[in-house]
Protein backbone atom coordinates (compact mmCIF):
# COMPACT_ATOMS: atom_id res chain seq x y z
CA UNK A 1 0.00 0.00 0.00
CA UNK A 2 2.23 2.74 -1.30
CA UNK A 3 -0.27 5.20 -2.12
CA UNK A 4 -2.11 7.22 0.59
CA UNK A 5 -6.13 7.34 1.32
CA UNK A 6 -6.29 10.62 0.00
CA UNK A 7 -4.70 9.55 -3.38
CA UNK A 8 -6.82 5.95 -3.53
CA UNK A 9 -10.24 8.17 -2.75
CA UNK A 10 -9.53 11.11 -5.29
CA UNK A 11 -9.25 8.03 -7.80
CA UNK A 12 -11.87 6.73 -7.03
CA UNK A 13 -14.10 9.56 -6.91
CA UNK A 14 -12.60 10.32 -9.97
CA UNK A 15 -13.81 6.76 -12.13
CA UNK A 16 -16.73 6.13 -10.48
CA UNK A 17 -18.32 9.58 -8.94
CA UNK A 18 -18.93 10.83 -5.70
CA UNK A 19 -21.07 8.51 -3.79
CA UNK A 20 -20.45 6.82 -0.90
CA UNK A 21 -23.61 4.16 -0.17
CA UNK A 22 -24.36 4.09 3.93
CA UNK A 23 -25.10 0.45 5.01
CA UNK A 24 -27.22 1.37 7.91
CA UNK A 25 -29.10 -1.70 8.46
CA UNK A 26 -31.75 -0.49 11.19
CA UNK A 27 -34.56 -2.12 12.57
CA UNK A 28 -36.88 -0.25 10.39
CA UNK A 29 -35.38 -0.60 7.15
CA UNK A 30 -35.36 -4.53 8.13
CA UNK A 31 -39.05 -4.38 8.40
CA UNK A 32 -39.60 -2.75 5.37
CA UNK A 33 -37.35 -5.16 3.62
CA UNK A 34 -39.34 -7.87 4.92
CA UNK A 35 -36.45 -9.32 6.70
CA UNK A 36 -36.20 -9.82 10.28
CA UNK A 37 -34.86 -7.98 12.94
CA UNK A 38 -31.50 -10.47 13.94
CA UNK A 39 -28.41 -11.34 12.69
CA UNK A 40 -29.40 -12.96 9.51
CA UNK A 41 -31.37 -9.94 8.35
CA UNK A 42 -28.42 -7.99 9.27
CA UNK A 43 -26.08 -9.93 6.78
CA UNK A 44 -28.49 -10.16 4.06
CA UNK A 45 -29.16 -6.43 3.66
CA UNK A 46 -25.90 -5.77 4.80
CA UNK A 47 -24.37 -7.70 1.79
CA UNK A 48 -27.17 -6.95 -0.87
CA UNK A 49 -26.10 -3.35 -0.35
CA UNK A 50 -22.40 -3.63 -0.85
CA UNK A 51 -23.23 -6.31 -4.00
CA UNK A 52 -25.26 -3.21 -5.33
CA UNK A 53 -22.31 -0.43 -4.56
CA UNK A 54 -19.23 -2.68 -5.99
CA UNK A 55 -18.38 -1.16 -9.49
CA UNK A 56 -21.04 2.56 -8.78
CA UNK A 57 -19.54 3.74 -5.65
CA UNK A 58 -16.61 4.97 -4.92
CA UNK A 59 -17.02 4.05 -1.23
CA UNK A 60 -19.44 2.17 1.53
CA UNK A 61 -19.81 3.28 4.79
CA UNK A 62 -21.02 0.87 7.34
CA UNK A 63 -23.11 2.42 11.08
CA UNK A 64 -20.90 -0.09 13.25
CA UNK A 65 -24.08 1.32 15.59
CA UNK A 66 -26.12 -0.91 13.28
CA UNK A 67 -23.87 -4.12 14.13
CA UNK A 68 -23.43 -3.15 17.95
CA UNK A 69 -26.16 -3.77 18.74
CA UNK A 70 -26.12 -7.68 18.03
CA UNK A 71 -23.15 -7.95 19.65
CA UNK A 72 -20.44 -10.40 19.22
CA UNK A 73 -22.45 -11.75 16.49
CA UNK A 74 -23.36 -8.63 15.04
CA UNK A 75 -19.71 -7.95 14.44
CA UNK A 76 -19.41 -11.21 13.03
CA UNK A 77 -21.72 -9.77 10.37
CA UNK A 78 -19.58 -6.52 10.12
CA UNK A 79 -16.06 -8.59 9.92
CA UNK A 80 -17.75 -10.54 6.62
CA UNK A 81 -19.38 -7.36 4.98
CA UNK A 82 -15.70 -5.70 5.66
CA UNK A 83 -13.49 -8.50 4.28
CA UNK A 84 -16.10 -8.73 1.46
CA UNK A 85 -15.84 -4.88 0.86
CA UNK A 86 -12.12 -5.86 0.38
CA UNK A 87 -12.16 -8.36 -1.84
CA UNK A 88 -14.62 -6.73 -4.05
CA UNK A 89 -12.08 -4.19 -4.25
CA UNK A 90 -14.40 -1.50 -3.02
CA UNK A 91 -12.96 1.36 0.09
CA UNK A 92 -14.80 0.71 3.25
CA UNK A 93 -15.28 3.25 5.70
CA UNK A 94 -16.51 2.52 9.53
CA UNK A 95 -18.64 5.24 10.54
CA UNK A 96 -17.43 4.25 14.10
CA UNK A 97 -17.19 8.10 15.73
CA UNK A 98 -15.24 6.47 18.48
CA UNK A 99 -12.85 9.31 21.02
CA UNK A 100 -11.29 8.82 23.66
CA UNK A 101 -8.31 9.89 25.34
CA UNK A 102 -5.11 8.77 24.79
CA UNK A 103 -4.13 5.60 25.39
CA UNK A 104 -7.19 4.43 24.63
CA UNK A 105 -7.60 6.08 21.35
CA UNK A 106 -4.69 4.00 20.20
CA UNK A 107 -6.49 0.93 20.95
CA UNK A 108 -9.51 1.62 19.24
CA UNK A 109 -7.12 3.13 16.17
CA UNK A 110 -5.63 -0.42 16.24
CA UNK A 111 -9.54 -1.88 16.11
CA UNK A 112 -10.53 0.11 12.72
CA UNK A 113 -7.18 0.82 11.08
CA UNK A 114 -4.49 -1.81 11.80
CA UNK A 115 -4.26 -4.88 9.10
CA UNK A 116 -3.97 -7.25 11.86
CA UNK A 117 -7.35 -6.19 12.66
CA UNK A 118 -10.65 -8.25 11.55
CA UNK A 119 -12.57 -4.85 11.54
CA UNK A 120 -9.52 -2.81 9.61
CA UNK A 121 -11.31 -0.85 7.30
CA UNK A 122 -10.11 2.02 4.66
CA UNK A 123 -10.96 4.85 7.05
CA UNK A 124 -12.95 5.32 10.18
CA UNK A 125 -15.13 8.66 11.57
CA UNK A 126 -13.83 10.07 14.63
CA UNK A 127 -15.12 12.87 17.25
CA UNK A 128 -12.76 15.61 18.40
CA UNK A 129 -15.03 15.82 21.97
CA UNK A 130 -12.05 14.94 23.76
CA UNK A 131 -9.94 17.28 21.60
CA UNK A 132 -7.82 17.34 18.08
CA UNK A 133 -4.84 16.63 19.88
CA UNK A 134 -5.97 13.31 21.49
CA UNK A 135 -6.56 11.64 18.39
CA UNK A 136 -2.85 11.47 17.20
CA UNK A 137 -3.11 7.75 17.44
CA UNK A 138 -5.51 7.53 14.65
CA UNK A 139 -3.82 10.38 12.04
CA UNK A 140 -0.82 8.13 12.91
CA UNK A 141 -1.94 5.37 10.66
CA UNK A 142 -3.00 7.86 8.31
CA UNK A 143 0.59 7.94 7.25
CA UNK A 144 0.74 4.24 6.68
CA UNK A 145 -2.14 4.31 3.63
CA UNK A 146 -5.64 4.76 5.99
CA UNK A 147 -8.18 7.34 6.14
CA UNK A 148 -9.53 9.26 9.23
CA UNK A 149 -12.74 11.52 9.08
CA UNK A 150 -12.90 14.05 12.03
CA UNK A 151 -16.73 14.97 12.91
CA UNK A 152 -16.73 19.00 12.48
CA UNK A 153 -20.35 19.91 11.54
CA UNK A 154 -22.90 17.10 12.06
CA UNK A 155 -25.83 17.06 9.80
CA UNK A 156 -28.34 17.76 12.80
CA UNK A 157 -29.46 20.82 14.89
CA UNK A 158 -28.77 19.87 18.18
CA UNK A 159 -24.87 19.73 17.48
CA UNK A 160 -24.59 23.08 16.54
CA UNK A 161 -24.34 25.25 20.41
CA UNK A 162 -21.30 22.68 20.87
CA UNK A 163 -19.94 22.84 17.06
CA UNK A 164 -20.47 26.65 17.11
CA UNK A 165 -19.40 27.66 20.61
CA UNK A 166 -16.75 30.04 20.37
CA UNK A 167 -12.70 29.12 21.29
CA UNK A 168 -10.13 31.03 24.10
CA UNK A 169 -8.55 31.85 19.99
CA UNK A 170 -12.52 33.16 19.35
CA UNK A 171 -12.71 30.75 16.76
CA UNK A 172 -15.82 28.32 16.49
CA UNK A 173 -15.26 24.66 17.59
CA UNK A 174 -15.93 23.81 13.43
CA UNK A 175 -13.63 26.26 12.29
CA UNK A 176 -10.99 25.08 14.59
CA UNK A 177 -11.21 21.42 13.70
CA UNK A 178 -10.76 22.13 10.56
CA UNK A 179 -8.08 24.42 10.70
CA UNK A 180 -6.05 21.95 12.74
CA UNK A 181 -6.53 19.19 10.27
CA UNK A 182 -5.47 21.20 7.34
CA UNK A 183 -2.37 22.12 9.02
CA UNK A 184 -1.79 18.02 9.64
CA UNK A 185 -2.38 17.82 5.74
CA UNK A 186 0.17 20.06 4.92
CA UNK A 187 2.63 17.22 6.00
CA UNK A 188 1.46 14.99 2.69
CA UNK A 189 2.00 15.65 -0.93
CA UNK A 190 -1.61 16.36 -2.75
CA UNK A 191 -4.20 15.05 -1.03
CA UNK A 192 -3.79 14.00 2.40
CA UNK A 193 -5.56 11.11 4.24
CA UNK A 194 -7.22 13.61 7.03
CA UNK A 195 -10.65 13.95 6.23
CA UNK A 196 -13.48 16.28 7.97
CA UNK A 197 -17.06 15.04 8.34
CA UNK A 198 -19.43 18.19 7.52
CA UNK A 199 -23.23 18.13 7.27
CA UNK A 200 -24.76 19.13 3.88
CA UNK A 201 -27.41 20.60 6.04
CA UNK A 202 -24.92 22.70 7.86
CA UNK A 203 -24.56 26.55 7.17
CA UNK A 204 -21.12 27.20 5.22
CA UNK A 205 -18.55 27.34 8.54
CA UNK A 206 -15.88 30.55 8.09
CA UNK A 207 -12.62 28.10 7.17
CA UNK A 208 -12.26 28.20 3.48
CA UNK A 209 -13.45 25.01 2.84
CA UNK A 210 -11.04 24.55 -0.09
CA UNK A 211 -7.89 24.55 2.16
CA UNK A 212 -8.63 21.43 3.80
CA UNK A 213 -5.84 19.58 1.43
CA UNK A 214 -8.31 16.07 2.49
CA UNK A 215 -11.28 14.72 1.85
CA UNK A 216 -14.58 15.79 3.01
CA UNK A 217 -17.25 12.97 4.23
CA UNK A 218 -20.87 14.80 3.56
CA UNK A 219 -23.95 13.49 5.57
CA UNK A 220 -27.41 15.13 5.05
CA UNK A 221 -28.17 14.17 1.52
CA UNK A 222 -31.51 12.66 0.58
CA UNK A 223 -33.86 11.48 3.58
CA UNK A 224 -31.97 14.16 5.77
CA UNK A 225 -33.01 16.74 3.49
CA UNK A 226 -29.81 18.23 1.46
CA UNK A 227 -30.13 17.96 -2.19
CA UNK A 228 -26.99 16.95 -4.55
CA UNK A 229 -27.41 20.47 -5.50
CA UNK A 230 -26.92 22.28 -2.20
CA UNK A 231 -23.69 20.08 -1.75
CA UNK A 232 -22.55 21.46 -5.74
CA UNK A 233 -22.63 24.75 -4.10
CA UNK A 234 -21.27 24.27 -0.07
CA UNK A 235 -17.86 22.37 -2.13
CA UNK A 236 -17.60 24.45 -5.26
CA UNK A 237 -13.87 25.43 -5.18
CA UNK A 238 -13.02 22.18 -3.23
CA UNK A 239 -10.38 20.16 -5.53
CA UNK A 240 -12.09 17.53 -8.19
CA UNK A 241 -11.84 13.43 -5.87
CA UNK A 242 -12.29 15.11 -2.35
CA UNK A 243 -15.48 15.21 -1.94
CA UNK A 244 -17.43 11.82 -0.81
CA UNK A 245 -21.25 11.94 -0.35
CA UNK A 246 -23.14 9.89 1.61
CA UNK A 247 -26.30 8.23 1.38
CA UNK A 248 -28.04 6.17 3.01
CA UNK A 249 -31.74 5.72 3.62
CA UNK A 250 -32.94 6.83 0.20
CA UNK A 251 -30.91 4.57 -1.53
CA UNK A 252 -31.70 1.56 0.98
CA UNK A 253 -35.75 1.88 1.02
CA UNK A 254 -35.37 1.20 -2.53
CA UNK A 255 -35.72 -2.40 -1.12
CA UNK A 256 -34.33 -5.50 -1.42
CA UNK A 257 -34.14 -6.25 -5.78
CA UNK A 258 -31.23 -6.56 -6.66
CA UNK A 259 -31.67 -4.49 -10.40
CA UNK A 260 -34.03 -1.71 -8.37
CA UNK A 261 -31.50 -1.54 -5.91
CA UNK A 262 -28.58 -0.99 -8.50
CA UNK A 263 -30.64 1.23 -10.20
CA UNK A 264 -30.93 3.15 -7.14
CA UNK A 265 -27.31 3.45 -6.58
CA UNK A 266 -27.00 4.42 -10.08
CA UNK A 267 -29.28 7.16 -9.94
CA UNK A 268 -27.89 8.70 -6.78
CA UNK A 269 -24.53 8.21 -8.56
CA UNK A 270 -25.32 10.05 -11.56
CA UNK A 271 -27.37 12.78 -9.81
CA UNK A 272 -24.39 13.69 -7.31
CA UNK A 273 -21.99 13.84 -10.68
CA UNK A 274 -23.74 16.63 -12.20
CA UNK A 275 -23.39 18.74 -9.35
CA UNK A 276 -19.73 18.06 -7.97
CA UNK B 1 -35.76 -3.46 38.75
CA UNK B 2 -38.20 -0.93 40.43
CA UNK B 3 -35.02 1.21 41.76
CA UNK B 4 -33.23 3.58 39.41
CA UNK B 5 -29.40 3.25 38.66
CA UNK B 6 -29.05 6.28 40.51
CA UNK B 7 -30.37 4.84 43.65
CA UNK B 8 -28.87 1.82 42.73
CA UNK B 9 -25.22 3.65 42.84
CA UNK B 10 -26.04 5.39 45.76
CA UNK B 11 -26.50 2.18 47.91
CA UNK B 12 -23.43 0.56 46.58
CA UNK B 13 -21.55 3.54 47.19
CA UNK B 14 -22.70 3.99 50.75
CA UNK B 15 -22.50 -0.07 51.50
CA UNK B 16 -18.52 -0.30 49.58
CA UNK B 17 -17.33 3.06 49.18
CA UNK B 18 -16.64 5.03 46.09
CA UNK B 19 -14.15 3.24 43.96
CA UNK B 20 -14.85 1.85 40.48
CA UNK B 21 -11.94 -0.60 39.17
CA UNK B 22 -11.35 0.17 35.50
CA UNK B 23 -10.58 -2.77 33.15
CA UNK B 24 -7.94 -1.75 30.73
CA UNK B 25 -6.73 -4.36 29.24
CA UNK B 26 -4.07 -3.13 27.41
CA UNK B 27 -1.30 -4.32 25.30
CA UNK B 28 1.59 -3.08 28.15
CA UNK B 29 -0.56 -4.62 30.98
CA UNK B 30 -0.99 -8.06 29.46
CA UNK B 31 2.93 -7.41 29.28
CA UNK B 32 3.25 -6.55 32.80
CA UNK B 33 0.99 -9.46 33.52
CA UNK B 34 3.19 -11.89 31.57
CA UNK B 35 0.02 -13.02 29.38
CA UNK B 36 0.14 -12.89 25.61
CA UNK B 37 -1.31 -9.92 23.90
CA UNK B 38 -4.38 -12.36 22.95
CA UNK B 39 -8.26 -12.85 23.62
CA UNK B 40 -6.75 -15.34 26.22
CA UNK B 41 -4.81 -12.92 27.69
CA UNK B 42 -7.76 -10.36 27.29
CA UNK B 43 -10.14 -12.47 29.54
CA UNK B 44 -7.60 -13.68 32.07
CA UNK B 45 -7.13 -9.70 33.02
CA UNK B 46 -10.51 -9.11 32.52
CA UNK B 47 -11.79 -11.85 35.05
CA UNK B 48 -9.36 -11.73 37.04
CA UNK B 49 -9.79 -7.95 37.82
CA UNK B 50 -13.53 -8.65 37.92
CA UNK B 51 -13.04 -11.65 40.73
CA UNK B 52 -10.74 -8.76 42.72
CA UNK B 53 -13.18 -6.04 42.68
CA UNK B 54 -16.56 -8.23 43.37
CA UNK B 55 -17.09 -7.30 47.50
CA UNK B 56 -15.16 -4.80 47.62
CA UNK B 57 -15.95 -1.93 44.67
CA UNK B 58 -19.05 -0.80 44.22
CA UNK B 59 -18.69 -0.93 40.22
CA UNK B 60 -16.20 -2.44 37.30
CA UNK B 61 -15.83 0.23 33.95
CA UNK B 62 -15.20 -1.88 31.13
CA UNK B 63 -12.97 0.23 28.77
CA UNK B 64 -14.74 -1.28 25.32
CA UNK B 65 -11.56 0.31 23.53
CA UNK B 66 -9.14 -2.88 24.92
CA UNK B 67 -12.06 -5.43 23.52
CA UNK B 68 -12.71 -4.39 20.34
CA UNK B 69 -9.01 -4.10 19.13
CA UNK B 70 -10.16 -8.01 18.94
CA UNK B 71 -13.03 -7.48 16.74
CA UNK B 72 -16.09 -9.83 17.42
CA UNK B 73 -13.70 -12.64 19.33
CA UNK B 74 -12.80 -9.58 21.79
CA UNK B 75 -16.64 -8.78 22.23
CA UNK B 76 -17.45 -12.39 23.36
CA UNK B 77 -14.78 -11.53 26.05
CA UNK B 78 -16.52 -8.71 26.78
CA UNK B 79 -20.04 -10.41 27.00
CA UNK B 80 -18.71 -12.97 29.68
CA UNK B 81 -17.70 -10.69 31.83
CA UNK B 82 -20.42 -8.00 31.66
CA UNK B 83 -22.45 -11.56 32.28
CA UNK B 84 -19.90 -12.66 35.41
CA UNK B 85 -20.68 -9.27 36.54
CA UNK B 86 -24.13 -9.30 36.64
CA UNK B 87 -23.80 -13.09 37.96
CA UNK B 88 -21.78 -11.85 40.89
CA UNK B 89 -24.29 -8.50 41.48
CA UNK B 90 -21.61 -5.70 40.99
CA UNK B 91 -22.58 -2.69 38.82
CA UNK B 92 -21.33 -2.69 35.77
CA UNK B 93 -20.27 0.41 33.44
CA UNK B 94 -19.54 0.08 29.36
CA UNK B 95 -16.71 2.98 28.95
CA UNK B 96 -17.64 3.49 25.13
CA UNK B 97 -17.86 6.82 24.65
CA UNK B 98 -20.68 6.62 21.58
CA UNK B 99 -22.29 9.33 20.18
CA UNK B 100 -23.84 10.19 17.14
CA UNK B 101 -27.13 11.38 15.97
CA UNK B 102 -30.51 10.77 16.89
CA UNK B 103 -31.45 6.87 15.14
CA UNK B 104 -27.76 6.11 15.52
CA UNK B 105 -27.99 6.70 19.22
CA UNK B 106 -30.98 4.95 19.43
CA UNK B 107 -29.04 2.03 17.79
CA UNK B 108 -26.26 2.38 20.21
CA UNK B 109 -28.34 2.83 23.35
CA UNK B 110 -29.80 -0.47 22.50
CA UNK B 111 -26.38 -1.87 22.34
CA UNK B 112 -25.52 -1.17 25.39
CA UNK B 113 -28.44 -0.77 27.60
CA UNK B 114 -31.37 -3.09 26.25
CA UNK B 115 -32.35 -6.04 28.73
CA UNK B 116 -32.39 -8.31 25.56
CA UNK B 117 -28.25 -7.15 24.10
CA UNK B 118 -25.69 -9.63 25.10
CA UNK B 119 -23.52 -6.27 25.93
CA UNK B 120 -26.31 -4.19 28.48
CA UNK B 121 -24.73 -2.65 31.16
CA UNK B 122 -25.58 -1.23 34.20
CA UNK B 123 -24.37 2.39 32.79
CA UNK B 124 -22.25 3.70 30.05
CA UNK B 125 -20.06 6.27 29.05
CA UNK B 126 -21.62 8.60 25.65
CA UNK B 127 -20.22 11.53 23.74
CA UNK B 128 -21.99 14.91 23.39
CA UNK B 129 -20.37 16.36 20.63
CA UNK B 130 -23.25 16.37 18.23
CA UNK B 131 -25.50 17.96 21.01
CA UNK B 132 -26.42 16.77 24.01
CA UNK B 133 -30.50 16.69 22.74
CA UNK B 134 -29.15 13.95 20.37
CA UNK B 135 -27.98 11.83 23.19
CA UNK B 136 -32.28 11.51 23.95
CA UNK B 137 -32.54 7.79 23.15
CA UNK B 138 -29.67 7.09 25.71
CA UNK B 139 -31.67 9.33 28.34
CA UNK B 140 -34.94 7.45 27.64
CA UNK B 141 -33.28 3.99 29.14
CA UNK B 142 -32.21 6.01 32.37
CA UNK B 143 -36.49 5.62 33.11
CA UNK B 144 -35.70 1.99 32.66
CA UNK B 145 -33.23 1.44 35.37
CA UNK B 146 -30.36 2.48 33.07
CA UNK B 147 -27.45 4.86 34.02
CA UNK B 148 -26.12 7.36 31.36
CA UNK B 149 -22.31 9.03 32.13
CA UNK B 150 -22.03 12.01 29.67
CA UNK B 151 -18.61 13.44 29.15
CA UNK B 152 -18.27 17.35 30.36
CA UNK B 153 -14.47 17.60 31.08
CA UNK B 154 -12.32 14.61 30.19
CA UNK B 155 -8.97 14.45 32.16
CA UNK B 156 -6.50 15.28 29.40
CA UNK B 157 -5.39 18.26 28.60
CA UNK B 158 -5.82 18.63 24.72
CA UNK B 159 -10.15 18.75 25.29
CA UNK B 160 -9.74 21.81 27.30
CA UNK B 161 -9.74 24.37 24.16
CA UNK B 162 -13.09 22.50 22.58
CA UNK B 163 -14.83 21.83 26.31
CA UNK B 164 -13.97 25.43 27.76
CA UNK B 165 -15.10 26.85 24.23
CA UNK B 166 -18.04 29.39 25.03
CA UNK B 167 -21.84 28.95 24.13
CA UNK B 168 -23.74 31.72 21.81
CA UNK B 169 -25.12 32.29 25.75
CA UNK B 170 -21.61 32.72 27.18
CA UNK B 171 -21.37 29.88 28.96
CA UNK B 172 -18.42 26.90 29.12
CA UNK B 173 -19.52 23.81 27.18
CA UNK B 174 -18.52 21.76 30.17
CA UNK B 175 -21.36 24.34 32.26
CA UNK B 176 -23.82 23.71 29.44
CA UNK B 177 -23.41 19.86 29.18
CA UNK B 178 -23.78 19.78 33.45
CA UNK B 179 -26.40 22.25 33.62
CA UNK B 180 -28.40 20.33 30.93
CA UNK B 181 -27.94 17.04 32.77
CA UNK B 182 -28.91 18.57 36.44
CA UNK B 183 -32.35 19.80 34.47
CA UNK B 184 -32.44 16.44 33.39
CA UNK B 185 -32.54 14.72 36.68
CA UNK B 186 -34.98 16.96 38.08
CA UNK B 187 -37.80 14.89 36.55
CA UNK B 188 -36.42 12.14 39.30
CA UNK B 189 -36.87 11.78 42.77
CA UNK B 190 -33.87 11.57 44.87
CA UNK B 191 -30.71 10.88 42.72
CA UNK B 192 -31.13 10.97 39.24
CA UNK B 193 -29.52 8.18 36.70
CA UNK B 194 -27.96 11.06 34.61
CA UNK B 195 -24.00 11.66 35.65
CA UNK B 196 -21.48 13.25 34.20
CA UNK B 197 -17.60 12.14 33.74
CA UNK B 198 -15.20 15.16 35.01
CA UNK B 199 -12.22 14.55 35.52
CA UNK B 200 -10.30 14.75 38.58
CA UNK B 201 -7.13 16.45 36.95
CA UNK B 202 -9.43 19.24 35.68
CA UNK B 203 -9.89 22.74 37.66
CA UNK B 204 -13.78 23.36 38.78
CA UNK B 205 -15.98 23.82 36.38
CA UNK B 206 -18.15 27.60 37.24
CA UNK B 207 -21.62 24.96 37.14
CA UNK B 208 -22.10 23.90 41.00
CA UNK B 209 -21.23 20.04 41.29
CA UNK B 210 -23.89 19.78 43.84
CA UNK B 211 -26.88 20.85 42.00
CA UNK B 212 -26.47 17.87 39.76
CA UNK B 213 -29.04 15.55 41.22
CA UNK B 214 -26.74 12.74 39.72
CA UNK B 215 -23.54 10.98 39.93
CA UNK B 216 -20.17 11.33 39.14
CA UNK B 217 -17.75 9.50 37.40
CA UNK B 218 -14.47 10.58 37.94
CA UNK B 219 -11.33 9.47 35.94
CA UNK B 220 -7.86 10.65 36.34
CA UNK B 221 -6.83 9.52 39.74
CA UNK B 222 -4.12 7.42 40.31
CA UNK B 223 -1.83 7.00 37.07
CA UNK B 224 -2.89 9.72 35.19
CA UNK B 225 -1.91 12.27 38.70
CA UNK B 226 -4.53 12.97 40.82
CA UNK B 227 -5.38 12.36 44.07
CA UNK B 228 -7.82 11.01 46.67
CA UNK B 229 -7.71 13.64 48.65
CA UNK B 230 -8.25 16.65 44.99
CA UNK B 231 -10.70 14.51 44.44
CA UNK B 232 -12.57 15.01 47.63
CA UNK B 233 -11.91 18.95 47.76
CA UNK B 234 -13.38 19.00 44.24
CA UNK B 235 -16.83 17.46 45.39
CA UNK B 236 -17.03 18.34 48.85
CA UNK B 237 -20.26 19.47 48.85
CA UNK B 238 -21.55 17.04 46.67
CA UNK B 239 -24.43 13.74 48.13
CA UNK B 240 -23.24 11.36 49.59
CA UNK B 241 -23.09 8.50 47.41
CA UNK B 242 -22.98 10.30 44.16
CA UNK B 243 -19.02 10.20 43.41
CA UNK B 244 -17.46 7.17 42.20
CA UNK B 245 -14.02 7.12 41.61
CA UNK B 246 -12.34 5.10 38.93
CA UNK B 247 -8.93 3.55 39.15
CA UNK B 248 -7.49 1.62 36.24
CA UNK B 249 -3.71 1.29 35.59
CA UNK B 250 -2.75 2.06 39.52
CA UNK B 251 -4.59 -1.47 40.47
CA UNK B 252 -4.02 -3.84 37.90
CA UNK B 253 -0.35 -2.84 37.61
CA UNK B 254 0.06 -4.61 41.01
CA UNK B 255 -0.25 -8.01 38.56
CA UNK B 256 -2.02 -11.02 38.38
CA UNK B 257 -1.17 -12.60 42.04
CA UNK B 258 -4.89 -12.83 43.22
CA UNK B 259 -4.45 -11.53 46.84
CA UNK B 260 -2.63 -8.53 45.88
CA UNK B 261 -4.69 -7.68 43.40
CA UNK B 262 -7.33 -8.05 45.58
CA UNK B 263 -5.41 -5.88 48.49
CA UNK B 264 -4.45 -3.31 46.20
CA UNK B 265 -8.57 -2.86 45.46
CA UNK B 266 -9.36 -2.94 49.22
CA UNK B 267 -6.07 -0.38 49.68
CA UNK B 268 -7.51 1.97 47.15
CA UNK B 269 -11.23 1.85 48.17
CA UNK B 270 -10.20 2.87 52.25
CA UNK B 271 -7.95 5.46 50.99
CA UNK B 272 -10.68 7.32 48.64
CA UNK B 273 -12.81 6.24 51.36
CA UNK B 274 -10.92 8.95 53.72
CA UNK B 275 -11.83 11.84 51.47
CA UNK B 276 -15.68 11.22 49.94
Amino acid sequence: MDETFGQRLQERIRALGPLCVGIDPSASLLTSWNRPDTVEGLEFMSLAVLEASVGSAAAVKAQVAYFERFGSAGYRVLERLIADAHDAGILVIADAKRGDIGATNAAYASAWLDESSTLCCDAMTVSPFTGVGALAPFFARAVKGRGVFVLAATSNDEGRSLQRARTEGDEAVEDLILRSIAELNRRDEGVGSLGVVLGATRDRPRFDLAALQGPYLVPGVGAQGATPEQVGRLFERCPDGTVLVNVARSILETGPERSALRDSVRRWRDNLTTFL
